[in-house]
Formats: C-alpha cells, sequence, structure tokens
C-alpha cells in the first residue's frame, strides 16, 4: 500500500469539519492554524455553507478537484460510505479518527476487517481508525485532533506512536523538532512497520523515534532495520512488553528464559536499534541525535565541571551508567594546568573552577585543548541552566561552547544539567542550534549519551535474519539419538555415539567406540531418562555394559509401560568441564534465535545468558559468550583452566546456520550440556523438537 | 560547639558589607532583599558609613550591640583578627566565605587549624571557610553568597551541603521548600554531622536532604541516624564515593567487597537513610516527602492513566522499579467497571479512558473507592502537566485530586508526568499544597516513590552499632586453631577439633574426634596451607594418620623453612552442604561489618553479598541471607536440600555479637567455607586477624 498521497498529499478534505469542540473542529482549527497550503485545502460538512469564513461544502462530491488525503472527523458508520465518495476523487489517504473497531471486542473487529476490505478494495491508505492523525511538518500539513502546543516544531525526528496521547506527549517535548508525527492508532491497512519504512527512506527525517506496542510485520520490520543500520539512520524505540503477556512461546528447560520481550530486544541489539524504557528517554534520544552535527568517533568523554561536589557526582553517574572517562594526553594535562589557579587539579570529571569557568575566552583555549587531544572523543558540560536566576556561569559557558562549535574540527558536545528547568529555551536554542544537545539531568543524560555512543560505535554486520515463512501448528520431540544426528547432518561436530536394539549389539558397538561409556535407553516416548532408570554413566568393560543394557530396559519396561524402548544409546565418556548450555528457540516472529550461558544455576537464578537471531558470524558468537558473566570461569578464573572459548564460539556459529537453514522445521533445541575444556567443545546432550507437516 | 547562635542568631554583622560585586556585594544585597529581621542586622566596612540608604559601621568594635553572627566577606587574612573583635560583642557564631585553607594544600591545612583552634578559643562555631553560607527561612537570616532565585522558599525541609553550588542547586529545584539550607564548605569547627543533628532535633525541619562527601564523626552519625529513625523523620543523602578512594581497607580474601562505600551504604540501610544517585532524585524524594501529609501505610499502589500507551509504559516502570501494583478487591473493580464505557476495562495501570478522565466529579468517585479498598495503600495519577498547551485532562484530574484530597482518610497520592515540564509551578503549587507530590519524569518518579515506600515500611530495630573507640594501627594473623578458639570462648559454634604436637598425640587425640579426619599443619606463619602441602583430607585411621602427620610436617618444613610448625589440626570431615561465606570487617569508622554469601563464584564474580553492621538481631540475619540472590540455593531450588537456614541466621548472630564485643581486638574474621545442611550449619575454617596493643 503506497502511503505518499496519506502522509504528503497535496490537495486535503477535512470532512465533519466544523467551528466546534470535538474532532471535527479541534482538527479544522489545528490545520487552518498551523498549515501551510491553505488553497489545497477543502471543508465538507453536510449542514454548513461556511466554516471559519472559508467556503465549505456539502458533499466530498461537490469538490471540482482530486482530493489526496480525506480527514474524517465523523463517527464510524459514515466512514465507509465516504471512503467511496472519496475514491470517486482519487482519493489515495484518509485520517479516521472513528473509534468503534477492534478496541471494543470481537464485534469492532468484524468492522475493522471490513474497513480494510473496503479500503484495499478502493486503493486508500487509512491511518487509524481510532487514531490522533498526524502532523507533516515537512509541507505543512495538520492532521491532528488534539490542540497541540503553539510553538515552531519542524526539525528532523520522525515520530510514530500506536497511542495518540503519546505522539501529544511527543509534540509536546522540549527542544525537539519533527518532519512527521503520526498516530498510527488500531493500524488497519497500513502498519507501524509501514511507516517506519517510510521515514527510513524520508530524506527529511535523520533521527527515528517510536512508540511501539506490537509487531504484525517482522520480515519486513526487519528489512527496515537492516536498511537503517547500513545508513546508520538511528531509530528510537519505546516498547511495552505488556501486549506480549498473553503471547507465551513454548518453553523448552531453558527456552523459559527467552521469552519474546527478550527475542525483541535481541533484534534491536542486532540492527543497533535503540531500545528506551519511557518518554522521556525517546525523546531526550531522539532530540539528542537530531542536534549533533556528527556521531562521535569514540566513547572517550570529559566531562567538564565548575564545582568539585557536582564533578564527584558525575563521576559516580559516569561510573554508574558504564559512560568513559577519557584520559588526557600529558601535553593536554599541563596546558589546562597552566590555565588553573594554583589550588586547582586536571582530573576527569574536570573542576575547572572559577579560573576556567567564569572567564569565555579562557574556557574556549581549554575546550578546544581538549578537543584536540586525540585520547578524546566526546565532551560533556556539566551545569544547571535555570530560567529563573542570572548567573555568570551560565553566560559564560554558553558563549564558549557557541564561539568553539563554530570551529573546524570540533569534536561532539553535550550539556548536562543536575536540576531539571525543562531545558531552558532560550539557552537550549541557542545550545541545540549550536548542535549541542542540552539533555534532561543525571540519569536521563547518562542513558542518552550511552545510547550515542553505542549507536556511533555500531560495528554493524549484516547477517540476514532467517524469519520462517510460515507458522507451524504442530511440533514433536526427538529422540537423544536423533536429535544428535540431525546435528551432525547439518554441520555440527557432535562426539561418537551408537545405538543398539540388543545387549549383543551393544557390546560389538562398544569395540569400535571404547570404554568407558555411558548407556542411556534410546526411545522417543522417554525424554527425562534418569527418572525412569534409564541412564547409567561409566560402563568401563562388556560386562559391566550388558548389566547395563539388562537393568536399563528393565527399569523403563517396567516405569513407562508403553513406551517404545528401541534399545540403547552409547557414546564414550567425556572429559567434563564448564558445563555450557546451548538453546535454539525458533520464534515464530523473528526466526531461530541462539542462546548460550552457563550452566548450573547460573542461567535460571542469576539470568546470565545471551540471545542473538541466527545466523551468527564467528564475532557476533564471540561477543555473546565474552557478554557471560560468567565468562571468567571460562578463561582461567582463579585458577581455571583456559578453556577453548573459540571452539565454543565455532560451536555457536554451526549451530547458528543449521538453526537458520532449518528455520522450516527446527523448532527447538536444548543443547545441556556442552562441556568445555582446554582441549575443545563436546555437546553431552542434545533434544530437539521439529516442525511436523 | 552549640550553634544556635551560628544558624538562629537574633543579631547579625554583615562585614565587608558593600553595595559592589563580589562575596560582599551579593551577600548584603541577598540579606537586605530575602530577610526579616533588618532591625538587627549591622553593616560593617572600615570605608563607608553608609551602604544601600543604612548606618555602616567602621567596626565591629563600634556596633553598640551583641552581635550574635558575623558574616564575614573579607578575605583569609582578616578573618581571625574579626573572630577576636567578634567575640567582644559576645559572639557565638561566624560565616566565613574566604577561601585559602584546607582546599589548597599543605599551607591552607596549617591556616585551617589555627582558625579552628582560634574559634575554639572565642567560643565562636564557624560555618565554612571556604563556604557559601546559609539561608535560615524560618527566622528569615539570609546569610548565602551567591544570587539566587527571588521566590517564596519557605517549607519543611532542612537542606545540608559540603558543596556550595549543589546548595545553590538545592535552592533553584522546583516545588521546594526549607526551613534551613546549608553551605558547610571545608567545615573546620562545625561538621556536616552537627548540622544534620541539628535539623533532626529541629521541629521547623521534618525531611532532611544532605549532600555528603565524606564522614568525621561517624559515631555521631550514627546517633543522629538512630535518633532520626526512632523519630520517622526522614534523612536523604547523595553520597560520592569519590573522597573514598584514597580510604583502602585492607581487605581480607572476602573483605575485598566490603570497601567502605559498601559499608556506608550498609549503615544507611540500617537506620532507614535514603541514599540517591544524583541531584535531581536527592531534591525529588525531599520534596516528595515535604508535600505529603502522612506516609502511606503500605507499598500497594494503583496507579491511574488516561491512555492505554501510557498506561503501558507505566506498567513497564512499576515492574523495573519494583513498585507494587495493587489488586482491587472485586466490589471495587466491579464498581470502576460500572464507570467505564462499556469498551473500557479495569486493570492496574488503570487506563480510566475519557469516560472517567475527563469528568471531574465522576474521577472523584474512582479515586474514592479505590482509596477506600482495603488492597491500597496509594495511589499515582499519571498524566504530564505542561504549561504551554490547554487541555482538559489536566483540569479534571488536578480538581478532582483537589477535591478528594481535602476529605478524611483520603490514601496517599502521587503524580507522575510522563514529560518533564519542570513540574508545572501553578499545578504544582494546587497540587503540592493538596499533599499529592508532583514528582520528576518516569526513573526518577519510581526511584521517589520506591524510597517513600520502603521508608514508610521500614520496621526499624534499634540495634546500637559497635563503633570501636580508638583507631589500631598494627595488627596480625592467628592460626586456624587460634582463631576457631576465639569463637568458640566468644560464644559461637564451632566443631569438635585439637591440635597435636607430636604424631603419638595425634593417634590419642584421633581416638576422641573420631575418623574420618582432616588434618592441617598448625602455624601461625602458613596461612595458605594447602599451597605448601600442609593439608590432607579424608584420613580414614591410625597407620593413615601417622603418614599424614608425617608427609605435612616434611612438606612445611621443607617449603617454609623458616615457620614455626606447631603439630596438626585435627577435625572430624564434615558433612558437606552448600558452601557459605561469612566475614567481619571491622570499619575503622563504623566498626565490625557482617557479611554473608555463597561460596565459589558467586561472591566474587556475581557480587551476591549482603553487609550490615553489628550486631544483629535474628531478624536481620535471616534478611540478609534471603536477600542473597543465591538465596533458592539453600531453600530447596531444583532438588537441592532445605537447609536449615535458621541455624545459618543463628550463627550470623553469634558472629556479630562476638564481632560487637570484640570491637576493640578483632580485625577481620573470615569463615570459608561454613557448610549448611538439612540438618544445620558447621565452620569449616576460620582465619581471625587481631589487632595488636
Amino acid at each position: 500500500m503506497n502511503i505518499t498521497k496519506l502522509i504528503k498529499p497535496r490537495t486535503i478534505a477535512i470532512v465533519g469539519a466544523s467551528e466546534n469542540a470535538g474532532f471535527g473542529g479541534d482538527t479544522t482549527r489545528n490545520y487552518l492554524k498551523f498549515s501551510d497550503n491553505l488553497d489545497k485545502l477543502y471543508l465538507v460538512n453536510p449542514k454548513r455553507d461556511e466554516i471559519y469564513g472559508r467556503k465549505a461544502y456539502r458533499s466530498l462530491l461537490d469538490i471540482n478537484d482530486d482530493i489526496d488525503l480525506v480527514i474524517l472527523c465523523t463517527p464510524q458508520k459514515t466512514i465507509v460510505p465516504l471512503l467511496r465518495d472519496a475514491a470517486q476523487k482519487n482519493c489515495g489517504g484518509a485520517v479516521v479518527f472513528a473509534s468503534g473497531y477492534s478496541e471494543v471486542g470481537a464485534e469492532g473487529q468484524v468492522r475493522q476487517q471490513e474497513l480494510i476490505e473496503e479500503a484495499n478494495k478502493l486503493g486508500i491508505a487509512i491511518m487509524g481508525p481510532n487514531c490522533a492523525g498526524f502532523a507533516n511538518y515537512i509541507s505543512g500539513v495538520f492532521a491532528f485532533a488534539f490542540p497541540f502546543e503553539d510553538r515552531d516544531r519542524k526539525g528532523n525526528i520522525g515520530f510514530i506512536s500506536q497511542s495518540g496521547q503519546i505522539v501529544l506527549s511527543g509534540l509536546d517535548s522540549p527542544n525537539m523538532g519533527f518532519s512527521y508525527a503520526i498516530s498510527s492508532g488500531n493500524s488497519c491497512n497500513v502498519k507501524i512497520e509501514d511507516y517506519l519504512d517510510f521515514l527510513v527512506d524520508d530524506e527529511d527525517t535523520t533521527v527515528i523515534a517510536a512508540y511501539m506496542e506490537g509487531v504484525t510485520k517482522p520480515a519486513q520490520l526487519i528489512e527496515t532495520f537492516r536498511k537503517a543500520a547500513k545508513k546508520k539512520k538511528p531509530i528510537v524505540i519505546l516498547k511495552t512488553g505488556k501486549s506480549n503477556k498473553s503471547q507465551q512461546i513454548a518453553a523448552s528447560h531453558t527456552g523459559s528464559l527467552s521469552g519474546s520481550d527478550k527475542v525483541i530486544r535481541a533484534m534491536f541489539k542486532r540492527y543497533g536499534v535503540i531500545e528506551v524504557g519511557d518518554l522521556e528517554e525517546l525523546m531526550g534520544t531522539a532530540a539528542a541525535l537530531s542536534w549533533l552535527d556528527e556521531l562521535p568517533q569514540g566513547k572517550r568523554t570529559v566531562f567538564m565541571n565548575v564545582s568539585g561536589g557536582e564533578a564527584g557526582v558525575t563521576a559516580d553517574l559516569a561510573e554508574e551508567y558504564g559512560l568513559e572517562l577519557a584520559e588526557y594526553k600529558v601535553e593536554t594535562k599541563e596546558y589546562l594546568k597552566s590555565l588553573l589557579p594554583e589550588y586547582g587539579s586536571v582530573n576527569n570529571p574536570f573542576d575547572m573552577t572559577a579560573g576556567i569557568g567564569y572567564n569565555t575566552s579562557v574556557l574556549c583555549e581549554a575546550i578546544r585543548a581538549i578537543s584536540k587531544d586525540e585520547n578524546v572523543d566526546a565532551i560533556c558540560m556539566n551545569y544547571t541552566i535555570t530560567p529563573e536566576i542570572w548567573d555568570d556561569t551560565i553566560t559564560h559557558m554558553v558563549e564558549a561552547v557557541q564561539i568553539v562549535r563554530a570551529e573546524e574540527n570540533m569534536k561532539p558536545i553535550f550539556w548536562m544539567p543536575f536540576v531539571e528547568h525543562t531545558r531552558h529555551l532560550e539557552s537550549a536554542n541557542i545550545l541545540c542550534r549550536a548542535g549541542v544537545p542540552l539533555l534532561p539531568t543525571g540519569h536521563y543524560a547518562c542513558k542518552i549519551m550511552k545510547h550515542v555512543f553505542d549507536f556511533s560505535t555500531l560495528d554493524f554486520e549484516d547477517m540476514v535474519a532467517a524469519i520462517p515463512v510460515k507458522k507451524y501448528p504442530v511440533s514433536s520431540a526427538m529422540s537423544e539419538y536423533d536429535s544428535l544426528c540431525y546435528l551432525k547432518e547439518n554441520g555440527v561436530e557432535v562426539p561418537p555415539m551408537a545405538v543398539a536394539a540388543t545387549e549383543e549389539e551393544a557390546v560389538e558397538k562398544a569395540k569400535e567406540l571404547g570404554y568407558p561409556l555411558s548407556v542411556k535407553i534410546n526411545s522417543v516416548d522417554i525424554l527425562h531418562k534418569s527418572d525412569v532408570g534409564g541412564v547409567k554413566l561409566n560402563i568401563k568393560d562388556d560386562d559391566g555394559l550388558r548389566t547395563a543394557f539388562t537393568e536399563i530396559i528393565a527399569s523403563c519396561s517396567k516405569n513407562v509401560p508403553g513406551a517404545k524402548l528401541e534399545g540403547v544409546l552409547l557414546k564414550p565418556m567425556l572429559d567434563a568441564g564448564a558445563e555450557m548450555i546451548i538453546g535454539v528457540n525458533n520464534d515464530e516472529d523473528f526466526g531461530p534465535m541462539i542462546m548460550v550461558g552457563m550452566g548450573g544455576v547460573f542461567v535460571e537464578l542469576f539470568e546470565d545468558i545471551q540471545l542473538a537471531p541466527a545466523p551468527l558470524s564467528h564475532d557476533q558468537a564471540m561477543t555473546m559468550i565474552k557478554e557471560l558473566k560468567a565468562y571468567p570461569l571460562l578463561n582461567g578464573y582463579r585458577g581455571k583452566p583456559v578453556c577453548k572459548v573459540d571452539d565454543l564460539g565455532k560451536l555457536l556459529v554451526d549451530i547458528s546456520e543449521m538453526a537458520a537453514n532449518g528455520k522450516e522445521y527446527l523448532k527447538e533445541l536444548d543443547i545441556n550440556p556442552v562441556f568445555v575444556t582446554e582441549n575443545g567443545v563436546s555437546i553431552a546432550d542434545g533434544l530437539l523438537i521439529a516442525y511436523e507437516g
């Protein structure tokens, strides 16, 4: 569905236009107040000839012009007939404010389905229903139903939200400039994914901010993310987990920790999508990215304060939020020292003292010296900007920053206040227009800088996610032997093993495998083998093997009467090492997700897992392993052996490729444990669940 | 040192008063602008007869009155002579803005020491030097050197800061009302602890906010905390960790995780002191506590929204920050349902929809019903309040809250916006004066509510912390046997053991103890026994014991040539169970701190420890154990045994009492491991370091 006529209409009709309170009145007033192209606006009201002194039409059909966009301020039951009228005017887009659709239960869902079908038939892209409309600041089209603030908001942030109230909050955020602000509402034939894609392509938009509740077009979403990552156009998303509560992913033992909220987070991480926790962080991050002229080249930051106390607070905040403190080169340090009064000292955070902070030209010199230092990637000025009091320091700092920002090759500068004054408009205008984002206070400032640094330094590796083409409702578990055979056949190294249907066959197979052996029941009906006496470990010779065989068959026959027993699975005993768990969970939206963690309680009690979409590059696999808190335990921690982590990385890559290739077949895989030692990795157990049909 | 004349002076002289820029001029202007008692103010300047139209005195000695407080705006070298003049006027307090003291190195430190001695001799309490002064809003005394905002700031928050800039930030924070705001500066003969104590006693102050860099009077601080906890007067502290960097506590194996920052955090926790991370949180928390008429009785909160999207964001925030969502009683839910349009549903967070949110009287009914519900302890309204746009919802919500708050038995109500507008002054005045704190946005709002709930529900148990009377520079380690004997003699249960100097004696002692035994070298010179062949485990009979004895002595003699070998330590082998670590670290400021954690990598890699000051009550000990992330591993997690955690609690209590009693002797204790099983606890190893002299 093409949305150009919807979002960038040349001719517009407001149906239900009015001077009265309500959707019709508010929309008309907004439009007349904020829009540019008033000569291409038609007001429609069956009962009026004039509205706000403009000619009003009784019907869309009375207008002697094509209408790209109709803004429908009328109730639900009028919508389909109006769309039919609009189609006669070559209409390509409609904003539908009316509620009474999928948000009101089964009956409404039927109505929404009817609306979709009709709109598709007519070729009209619908925003809504049950939405608040949009504002196009680029060509000046304001199809928005809530009253909003009368301030110049034109800028480069494209903003989309599934909630109308949240669009209003966004429009109302300090120091934001928008290209488009879109309330997608119930999303019938145009989804939030479609708007996202539009904004990633749109040249007037350099930053995208979105509030999302759920995903309906995962494959398209990922394509949009890929496109944005390749362009390095930042996407900032606030996603509520709520709507996922009902989506229970069938969880295997380890899969319980990779529920869908974690899945989408892993997708965000893969594509450098910035995920935020609330509206303030969403807007602040988008604003910072939109004001910066260029992204920092690295993360090493110098924090400049005019108070020892505030420098201390800054140091603690930087550590808490994982910001990187730059270390000055010797020359820089010496130069800064020369600018300070005798009692001052050069640290980071840097208490400039009155000696530097109260003198614009000295401050400029200090900033220049710091910016020139090749150990420094960014600068953050830390001072509260308040509208109520006069303060020399504010004047000097703002002046200095303005001066140096106008110079060549200046590194990015941020500004963090300690007490919120909603980013004092006057100073914010000066700072932001100089390319210095005036951030919200402490927590938010640090989070935002972290987002900017992480995004700026992301080394995007374009592995195309393996998303299944369809959904498979039925699945079944394989036996351990069949599971491991599947792995082996699909490029994953598995230790030697054999199945034996009889005692004699077992003894025969043991000759090839060599003792000591583990012996387990081979039955697709028995998944928890130990519980029913189906496992014997460390069998040392033929006699032992015969006994084990007999006992296992006897015990399983007794404990699981109906089970089909196919004999036993024989495997040489492995060198125990660090026990890792590897899991695959084929997310029905985003395809196979690879999970790795350390066995025992680390995975479950400390939730120390890493999750990423398949396939993985070797670098990606190694990053997952190294980001585990338990990683030091694989790497010589306190006398432990230095394990072959590289082999574990390779195993993850192989499994991820197998999972990606098997995306229409492999539902879940639980490898628990994989032993990792100084000599390599070996899979000790595996359970695969496959789709049927 | 009595500080009444300093803080609550009846007569005041400003020395160095002036109309010009700088400390003298700013202080004079501030005083004349904001103070009440101008008839008791004397301006002093050796070169002036009149300042701002008021008589000026050439010298303090010319004033024909007693002077309680002198505000000295003059340079360092004038201070001592001026104090001598002031003393002749029965002066009891002086504010010293001058710098050039301990902040400028060794020479300054000498000057500060001279100042302290002189002031003590003259009986004058000094605020500063190198401070910004104070504002006493209760009796209207403004001895403050920085220009600040012209707004009514009288209230009930007592604010102290070691940084002048941070006082200014505090004074500048939105919606705050102060009793006193004090910049303590270098703190010479009046410390931050003295101001804290004053504010805890002060009846005009109901909430205390402090910015602290370091502690110099720990015992007094703790007494002040105890007093505040008993009165339930909240203290909110922002403490930088910086100043502690140089204080390296000699750390034993486990002690490495209980450095001084963790120690002071543990003290805060014990006394219900609210610790915050930055200025915004400091001020917001103090403001919320100061505006609430009464504290909530519990933590169960209903969040009321006017948007499904914002309700989703609220739910995620509440979960992230550990806020408790109330569950409505059936009647409440039914009643609320009756107020909603058909499509609405009653959840928490509760999307009220326009049906409730746009109608003041219906909203009042909804709030009343929720407040009456005995499953609810507090309510939080969630809506952005913006000054720039007109919004019906704001009007209705503010009106409704104002109406219901005036009624009897209404539960506490908070207000959380989504986008910061620095708590819109006009609405803030209405809300705050109705006892509804208008909080900062998301992160801060949630943190602040959490602080309020935790403080409100704190069940303070007044265990008097055991602070050593002096510091002991020298200490030495005991042998394992001596360490365990000390424990035993001091009320801590230790498994049977014996030392034997000879092979024969060992065999003799083994008869009483019974096999199997562990055998370890007994030598104060050998702490890491395994490393030098000094340990044999699981010795089963006399022969084995003889061999072990011989081998251990031989190996230790060879590997640690000079060591004094006192024979061996014999202990029956213990039932291994969960391995816990218990540590004591006698902090030189706050006395013995008790640490508990699970052995292995939990303590070090996951930093999963709990720390609290000795002595401990049984409840406190049990809370420490249960707050460990690894706690489920003691309590039947995934088939593990249910250990006697109560016995572990008793052991912690016994050790804490021993440590409290031994506070002038016991420096460090490292019990590693303690085995905890289904049958009880047993100490397997212990190492004690004791003070000498």
